[in-house]
């Protein structure tokens, strides 16, 4: 046998997060790492009740197969979400449930993709979207982000320059990593140019709705004129992400591809937790349980800025979200972020160095910080030991 | 833009059986075309009871992210359900959830395939591999079955004249869908084949344990001398299918690259149905349950046995499984099943044609009936129906 694996599997390498958060587990470790939503939210009183109702009146329909593109309720109720981020004209055969959002990255991957076709990602971007992007032997080509989006002279430079570009990746609400936000102008502009370009758009947008301050932006998909626009939702962050579960909008030829694709990857999203969500949303007012997470990751977004605005020495410079879970520290040129992480663990305090964030050419003096799932005292603690790390290491 | 979609979308199309379930759906049709376990036995009220007992006392847990391998405590039960099918010798850590064994498919040819790369099937072999296979554009080579299992000749004869071949499927109990089962002689051949010849296995074992009559056959995991096998197993039949969960059990070498695969396909199975599933286990006697499965589907099968027997004609043959849910059945040379299908129709009975099920070179004249989600007067009611298309078309 000529080569064990296929070639696919040597760009696959273990998530550095989660290799991360494995060594950060411990009690006496205060984890930036992450991304966890905040548990101590979770209605669990709620979703039982939603359960209950369900095994008590669709027992046997609930755990049996059901269709692939998934519960026609629970797509009822994301035709409805979807007009929170300014998208009116759906309905539910525009959606495909997925088992989430995660999925989407790897199906949008599998339609487009292959080897040497061309993806054009933020700078930096998702962890996650490149590693499952990677399985399909893509290149990269990496667009710089200012506080306004992607650099709109830049992503022209790059559609011009390179053939074979299938998509561009953007998360334009919150990004993970950086917690920055495109404004109106960029989205317009970027749907411009793919349209000039024939390219597609991967919009994934977890954190669009987590807004603390402000009007919730249009997403890119509200502003998609000719049908390029994939959207990525999902319930992870806005509920809970241990149910898995995720949905597509997307137009009609390519939604059709992905149900094909889902069709091979697991057949269909679990028949029970879609049912059990569907019925969770019915008796339940989503949008009181999003704002209280939005006042919770607010105060605690406000509070590490507030301590990195104390504590950190000069040179020392973060993005301060609108929203979302993630906020993106800079230090001096010359440091290396990960030599910072090994002291500050010293410290017992934990983050995600920057550099795996990027597609193809690392910064190595940044660094990824969550706030949305510890107690806003642990936070100021925290900033504060990763203060003295930082100074340790100037 | 060079080609708007990847080269491997060509080779998917929509799943015949999904079509033609959309067109069976109508309760005047007797279809034995799904392969649906039978609804009126799922254990819902023991099922809530153990949401319950997990929402009380885990909520937060349950509804967070969690492991890509998996809830430890279901893995430790999977280590015990192994004992079943011979396998001894493993641990929690030799086991990786999946949302399903249809994305062990999918997660097996990703690993292994490079286009052009070989697997070597069954024929007939269970379409939903195809498909999932299929995305990873392989080249496939078929080996018949006989009434013992794959013909060792052929095999040997495949794996000689084939390079890159990568592994080879197998489902060596009541196939889907021929019903057919290997002995042991031919499971112990095919591992020794597969150490000459240096290429893997994957042992697709959904319906093992549901054996009417006879002993369970030692898996071929269980009889793995050099860590070749990889073994996907399957909730969906021996409790239910909405919940999507299943396991592969492999070597640690193939068990990490899977793991790499799964963070970028969803990062990991649900954790609030893998801990709802695992407090259902360790609170129901699951043995009690299969065997219950066993005796009705047993009776069915042997209801569409009898009535085949009865009103066939002559010169139509079938196969009589000891197990699973699927029986296969073989029409005289000259028709075809897909014309007999469309008579059926007509009759308001329904099956799928066996084409679908083949590699390479479809049969023509050969159809799958499913007997284990229908009451049995339907069956008998069904079959006798069936005979008169295949009588009109003869």
């Amino acid at each position: 046998m000529a080569k064990k694996f296929a070639k696919r599997m040597d760009n696959l390498k273990a998530s550095e997060i989660r290799e991360l958060l494995a060594l950060t587990a411990k009690p006496e470790i205060i984890s930036f790492a992450g991304g966890l939503p905040a548990p101590e939210v979770f209605p669990v009183e709620e979703w039982k009740a939603a359960c209950n109702k369900v095994m008590d009146e669709q027992g046997q329909k609930a755990l049996q197969y059901g269709p692939t593109d998934g519960d026609a309720l629970l797509r009822q109720h994301i035709v409805e979400r979807m007009k929170k981020v300014g998208v009116n004209n759906i309905s539910i055969d525009d959606i495909l449930i997925l088992s989430g959002s995660q999925q989407g990255l790897d199906f949008a991957a599998k339609l487009f993709i292959d080897p040497g076709d061309c993806i054009i990602v933020e700078s930096p971007t998702y962890l996650g979207a490149l590693n499952a992007f990677k399985a399909y032997e893509p290149r990269f080509v990496e667009v710089e982000l200012d506080e306004d989006g992607m650099k709109m002279d830049k992503l022209e430079e790059a559609l011009k320059n390179n053939d074979r570009v299938k998509f561009i990746y953007a998360i334009s609400d919150f990004q993970n990593p950086s917690g920055k936000t495109w404004t109106l102008e960029r989205r317009k502009k970027l749907i411009e140019l793919a349209n000039k370009y024939d390219v597609f758009i991967l919009e994934d947008n977890p954190y669009g709705e987590l807004r603390f301050e402000g009007e919730i932006q249009p997403s890119l998909k509200s502003l998609d004129t000719e049908g390029r626009v994939i959207f990525m939702g999902t319930f992870s962050k806005i509920l809970f992400p241990g149910i898995r579960l995720g949905w597509f909008v997307a137009n009609p030829e390519v939604l059709e591809k992905f149900n094909l694709i889902k069709q091979g990857a697991d057949l269909q999203s679990s028949t029970t937790v879609q049912m059990e969500l569907a019925q969770f949303i019915s008796d339940n007012d989503v949008e009181a349980h999003i704002q209280k997470i939005i006042d919770i990751y607010g105060k605690r977004k406000q509070v590490m800025v507030d301590a990195m605005k104390e504590f950190f020495p000069e040179g020392v410079t973060f993005t301060n979200p609108e929203g979302g879970l993630f906020l993106w520290v800079t230090l001096p040129e010359h440091m290396n972020a990960r030599e910072v992480a090994a002291k500050a663990i010293e410290e017992k305090v934990a983050y995600v160095p920057g550099d795996a964030f990027f597609a193809n050419e690392p910064k190595m003096n940044c660094f990824r910080c969550n706030y949305s799932c510890m107690p806003e005292d642990r936070i100021r603690e925290g900033v504060q030991r990763l203060a003295k790390a930082i100074k340790d290491c100037m």
